[in-house]
């Protein structure tokens, strides 16, 4: 199977736990080299988070399973890199 | 023939298989060194996906080979990089 | 437990200590390799401020604890990075 | 005569051959290194595209041979770079 | 005591002396090792600039001074970096 | 006299020659090292288009003479960099 | 006396000297490493132009008196950098 080398997700979380243990509790998930949480909206339930994880070959559903052990959902991947490359998104004309 | 260094796609996909599988098999096609996708839309039926893909002599009928078996379908090709030296696109005035 | 690498936060803080002396003292806690704070907004009773954050193992509930003792209120956690690598978070289609 | 180092062309071409076989046969001419194309718009008869071309000396008749013998136009040429130097076009204040 | 390293203010000023001497006689603070100065606006009484300060460790308050004794008043510290690392403020997804 | 290292120019010339021969026959100057001219407009008579020349010690006016010599007519000189540095034009509050 | 490293200008100038000799003038002024002038307006009677000065100690009065000597004026001083270290004005959360 092809390496997963960077993953660009967006979540919804309760705010308990916070987006500190969040975090390190993800970035300890096995296969995660680092990971980097940035809030995009707060509102009385819940944080909407942007989470970017990269590795050498990142483990997916572990990391899902960790996301949902914290009480967290996926609402959507918004960006995948994968293989032996990690490859840059670049702009192009047809970007909006 | 030239080599293949580059290419930018854009590419309608049914929601299974997710966007994860789906670049994970998109970046095992054979030629492809590195596979990255990013979600631009995604309504009830489909995910409008970017694709970019890197390798030194990309085989892009097996990429669309790959892409269609998954159920996709390629919308249209944005950018394409061919030859000994990868030429990156500049913005010139007259881009809008 | 996996080391946090950088913190983005927005505080609130009276105008008393200055933001120099309140820099200084939040840089000067263990564990913190470097802090820049800059100015967001103020009005006649405080100063709403961005806190940048760097070290190797952020201790961040001394920080926090630093912050309080300076009159100071974290309003809001606005990054976090964690891991042995230090993951930069990356503009996609999907940010607003 | 001064070596032509780059040069950015907007084309008109029909839909047969793709982007894909334009690119690879322009890129294949004769003192090309590396061709890249942006899709900038198509319609149901044509597609315009933006054709980046970098060599030591490009041939630029024979470019353009290339580009007609594909069935394609030059719709107008939008940089030239000649010279023992490639110069970089940098933005002044005079620019729109 | 934490090291500032760099420190930016929004400072208003009298014409006289011109920014040429005020930069000058700024940078000559002890412990100052470079300064740069910003025109923001001007009026007929006052000039208001931006100080760009940088060095191992500011002297703030001596700094103050020079500013002072030049009959210019700091309206705001705007950014303070302090600590062993020089941390580089990134623009988050909560900038406005 | 001081050594001339970039200019940039606003050239009128006709359709004839074509912006690749003006190109190549500016380049060919004396004392060019390098030129890039970019399309700004262009209408039934006369193309508009920004010159950006580098050298170590530019003949301007021989460039001129080449200009003018080709039909063409300087309509504005926009950048000049001179003297043993070439020194780059910065960004700064006071740009529009 | 602290040096003075960069300097920028905003200067109105009559059309004669031209831009270049102009330039040509205000580089070869002792202490003076590199100039570089960009034409911001024009119209019948004056040129308003952009000058940025490099130099290990720039003599300010004599650039001045360089510039008066060719009928220009010196409309304001927009950014002035002195000192051992060359800083950066950077962009802060406070600019406009």
């Amino acid at each position: 199977m092809a390496a997963v080398r960077r993953l660009v997700m967006d979540v919804l979380k309760p705010h308990d736990p916070t987006l500190l243990s969040f975090t390190e509790r993800v970035s300890e998930t096995e296969s995660v080299a680092g990971a980097t949480t940035s809030l995009i909206e707060l509102d009385q339930e819940v944080q909407n988070v942007k989470v970017t994880l990269e590795g050498e070959d990142i483990d997916v559903s572990a990391v899902e399973d960790t996301i949902e052990g914290l009480g967290g959902t996926v609402h959507s991947v918004d960006q995948v890199a994968c293989g032996d490359r990690l490859v840059t998104d670049r702009r192009t004309l047809q970007d909006g």
